[in-house]
């Protein structure tokens, strides 16, 4: 009910947006999105990511996620992150993810992440994921 | 619209609660609750601690989260995150926080988090805070 | 060659201890110890504590270490830093720990890591360890 | 005394690298260099990237220090740290590092850091560093 979408897909690498909207503000008078809609957006990319990564759909389970926060979202704008699962180990997967506005290069948000393998067979219905 | 209580408050610590909802889920088929969920409780929890340990409404920013996430949530069951503003310097304010269903020696998330203080001044409308 | 000891040891808690040593100083005119030295010191014994959680010798690596540095050291002080292996899973151990001179309560820095078990098997000579 | 070396500085950007040492070994019988090296360097080369970015000599501390360890270090190998200060704000300043063999592409450890810049004033004899 964020309206995230992926709006990038390739091989350990994902992008997703979620629009800018009134009720996810966390201070009405501001307009400042509420951090929960970023960290959200940069949690879920980073699962793409990994999925992206894996090749095939596994069961995972976020191990530890990392945030900092740089500067405030800007009110009235689409929040960007872009996530990139940059080394897969048997058990555990890594993830570094950035999140914008427009410009990738003055980040909003900077992420680490890692994400444990729960299950060698494809994820079918009821599996554990509580990333995606 | 997560639903999220402060259920105890007292200097430097603060309770907060969400109820569990099907539309938080992550996976409709299994009910586990999406991640983002306990992250934005657990923040949420972190910035009310640290409003409660500054005793003045001041502007606060979330500097950074780190968040690891030790068991699934059950599904079907309340959400409870507990966090402690527990040395507050200058500029910054550290904290810990825990997530758990009904049993804190049972969490299925610890936290610790740092927030910048952003404005001396009370906060007036308009101020920026990204957490609460 | 820190000088590091365990001053204390039971089930998944250890307390180890690194005199000061003004060639341990990152700072020659103030004598502040080297950050180096207190992560040291940290990591150490949250791996110490693994170990005694585990309750036999196995294999297990540093997945990750996130320190808060709350406040300097004061030069010419021993700097204690106690562990807690809180949670064992199946793959991985979490642990939280603190330094401090000889006040728990106001801490140095802050710690949460966490360690992979890396064999189930005791550690024989030359098994991978690299946080002892 | 771990004989580190800066061996490449330009703005904002610091590579550092420490040679191998037996006596750094964390396990005797297996070589392998003892997670504390490996920790100091990456924290090193984040403190060296801070002054750097900063263009003058400022007092700075480190606030916190998240590592991801991908993979134990080779025994006999030199390690090398470079780290990248993204993100100059008023107070902070936010860093990204990874260390490695020979093979950036190929990281051993992975780190995301925060320095409280601690005077305005360049840092004279006596000033708190303990990062360097």
């Amino acid at each position: 009910f964020l309206g995230m979408q992926i709006v990038h897909l390739e091989h350990a690498r994902a992008v997703l947006r979620v629009p800018y909207g009134e009720r996810l503000a966390g201070n009405a008078t501001s307009g400042v999105l509420h951090g929960g809609v970023i960290t959200t957006v940069i949690d879920s990319a980073c699962g793409v990511s990994v999925i992206a990564a894996l090749g095939k759909r596994m069961g995972i389970a976020t191990l530890d996620l990392r945030i900092d926060y740089l500067k405030p979202a800007r009110p009235g704008e689409a929040v960007t992150a872009a996530a990139h699962c940059y080394k897969v180990t048997r058990n555990i997967c890594f993830v570094r993810a950035l999140a914008y506005h427009s410009d990738r290069d003055d980040p909003i948000a900077n992420c680490a992440a890692s994400f444990m393998i729960t299950s060698l067979e494809p994820a079918g219905p009821g599996l554990t994921e509580d990333t995606l």
